[in-house]
């Protein structure tokens, strides 16, 4: 089977550069959910080396900051699992106390029906992450 | 309420600097499962500054490629959660196809009965850790 992160869809993608891509989480419930994919199709962390490593994780945090910036969120969660689909890819996600599964994980039990938030505006995010990466 | 992790509990730390500490997950169905766990009460990565940041990280890939080489697990997983517990924490859990949530988060929903593995020997994972990060 292909690898769904080996392929790339224009409409989805908030920030690149030549390494890796900001993209849209896609769950209505979670407006401030983000994915932060690596270019080439690698499995874990330690398969990269430090320098790009550091790149990728420079990524995330500097998305982690920008939507607490843009949506001052209760928590922020980052994962990396892939055990679905093992295409290194962080998960970056604004957290709210009223959220569906919250304090829980996103991949836990829900606790109650999600409460409507407007998603960051997509320009205003991606000049952020620059701004962070500078 | 004090926060539970900003007590030590000397039994539980398998590796530890002047920074952060690496201490058991406590998990009988999770023996490749680790935490790595910030010394000082701060709540999320972006509040690190970037030396304290990519020291924090390097031990978190540490503990992965000291996993991968003492286990050889199906997948890693990496998490900074907190939203029980909003003092900087890293789970790091090495991933069987046959565990117990496979290929599920472990915050998912159980997938058949754990197989029960051997955690690696202690004083083997924290020499590995230190000799990655040297």
């Amino acid at each position: 089977m292909e690898c769904p992160l080996c392929i790339t869809h224009r409409d989805n993608i908030v920030w690149q550069d030549e390494y890796c891509r900001v993209i849209t989480g896609d769950d209505p419930a979670y407006p401030g959910y983000y994915r932060v994919v690596w270019g080439k199709h690698v499995a874990e962390m330690s398969d990269l080396d430090v320098c790009a490593r550091r790149h990728f994780m420079d990524v995330v945090f500097a998305v982690e900051s920008s939507l607490r910036a843009l949506m001052n969120p209760d928590k922020i969660n980052l994962a990396s699992l892939g055990n679905k689909v093992p295409h290194l890819h962080w998960h970056v996600i604004a957290r709210f106390a009223d959220d569906r599964h919250f304090p829980e994980s996103i991949w836990g039990r829900e606790q109650r029906s999600a409460l409507m938030r407007n998603a960051p505006d997509h320009a205003a995010l991606a000049a952020r992450i620059s701004a962070e990466l500078a």
